[in-house]
């Protein structure tokens, strides 16, 4: 049994999963993301208490954490980007201190839905595997010879920031031309709106309004999820040339547009993985849905044993 | 101690290699390039009859293979582009029967120079480290967690065709702004002729001859150098953000330029290289010269013992 944690800019999840990785206990706060460290550590703490009032605590063996980044798993550290007040928060320490000393692993958020998918999702079986999660951001992480691969700081197969255009747009991380910047769904929805796409009479301006205008047919809106997905492809190709994976499976909201983003994909990916040994990639949607954070955070603690 | 075998498209040469790192034995002939399936191996044959009149025959445990590319690992087999004999060669399973049913380790060249460099060169005490051969095309190999990670196939590493202008130009490989379409040495060329560079009267219009003229401060010299160094640059900092290393060692004939193409890599890798994790990347000339392509095929041997 693991204690697992899910901690992200607006909500902190909690759950105690099983060996067959069943959720026994759960237990959820809003994250207090303005606040100061200990406000939010405080909020992680009444998620730990809830779970303790569950009557499988005592066979919990260790506690794993996914939260969004960046985050230092060899310092035991973190500072997501909408949670101000952490920055190099040890986070690691001081959980670990709260459950009396229990082991505690931490990894970045596209490398818990990583691995979430390969323990009981659409990458089960696979030796190696790319997971990404495509959202208001681009994260992913990485299955290697059979294992997660969370790298030394726990944030391998961050393919957001991989320039798959090298001349092209700056990037918020000071880059250019990165998969986050031409697939992220803000980067689709602006792009829709240059292209003259307008939306409805709701106001909805997200990528998931435009991804219902591309199945109308609206070419602005088609343009904007083929650009994100020649993108999506020139980096999920680059990751299988690099390290030789052979399924690539996409969760987050800008992938519930469903065929209007993977259709495009799978056609540009045959342009961009052409060497022999990455021609059988395929590329799939994500299995584990809302729980992938919590389910990963469990397989990543149970991987670190 | 362990054969190794170093097979490319002009010469096949071979060595025995103790624990050390040590050669004792060296052999060597052309390769027959345009010949048939048989007697390509009919040369791979007497460099390793060669090897067989040593004294330290008797003690060799493994024969290691580094091969131009494409390989196939998993299946034992080679189908080097500059080759043509050899398609779908069974290379593992004959030079297995040649010596006598000793296990057989193959891996590409770029893999092979990678173990050679993370053993006994620039990469050694170095847990995560991409290799990079940087000559008429562009290849390379991966050390993960401590060992080599060859993949699957034994192409792992393959930088080379990683897109990095997905708009680009097309490459050799169906691709399109791969790293080797921006970076090899006779794409250096071109871009500096392209650019108004003339040779000199012995007519070399060799990368090697461009970086003389880069050195002696022709624009259109630098301006190749620069391009090729920044394409290096996004595709070593997409390794640094996919699977976290932290050195990229240079060999090859282009790396040859030293500082000619180090410095601008070196200014334009602060451009890419941009999230916390990658930060700390260093870019490092090849230390192993000549020999390592044998020392790698007897480390990736080693390694898989």
């Amino acid at each position: 049994m693991v204690a697992a944690l899910d901690i992200g800019g607006t909500k902190i999840a909690g759950a105690l999963v099983d060996a067959g990785g069943r959720i026994l206990a759960r237990a959820r706060k809003p994250t207090p993301a303005g606040e100061d460290a200990e406000t939010v550590l405080g909020a992680v703490g009444e998620v730990l208490d809830a779970l303790a009032s569950s009557p499988h605590r005592d066979a919990v063996e260790a506690v794993g954490i996914g939260s969004a980044g960046p985050v230092d798993a060899a310092r035991g550290t973190v500072s997501p980007v909408n949670v101000p007040g952490w920055r190099d928060f040890p986070l690691v320490e001081r959980v670990g201190s709260a459950v009396g000393g229990l082991p505690v692993t931490l990894v970045g958020d596209g490398v818990a839905m990583t691995a979430a998918e390969h323990w009981l999702g659409a990458a089960r079986g696979h030796t190696d595997a790319l997971g990404l999660v495509v959202s208001t951001g681009v994260g992913g992480g990485l299955v290697l010879g059979g294992r997660l691969h969370p790298g030394p700081t726990g944030n391998a197969g961050h393919i957001g920031h991989l320039s798959v255009d090298l001349d092209g747009d700056p990037c918020a991380c000071g880059g250019r031309g990165c998969v986050e910047r031409l697939a992220a769904g803000p980067h689709i929805a602006r792009r829709a709106l240059d292209g003259g796409w307008r939306p409805g009479p709701d106001g909805d301006a997200s990528a998931a309004a435009v991804a219902g205008a591309a199945r109308e047919g609206h070419p602005a809106a088609v343009a904007a999820f083929d650009r994100a997905a020649r993108a999506l492809a020139a980096g999920i190709a680059a990751t299988a040339h690099l390290v030789e994976v052979d399924i690539a499976v996409i969760g987050g909201g800008v992938a519930g547009a469903g065929e209007i983003l993977f259709g495009p994909l799978r056609r540009h990916l045959a342009d961009y993985a052409t060497l022999s040994f990455a021609r059988g990639l395929t590329v799939v949607p994500a299995a584990t849905g809302t729980d992938a954070g919590l389910l990963g955070a469990a397989a990543a603690a149970r991987a670190a044993f």
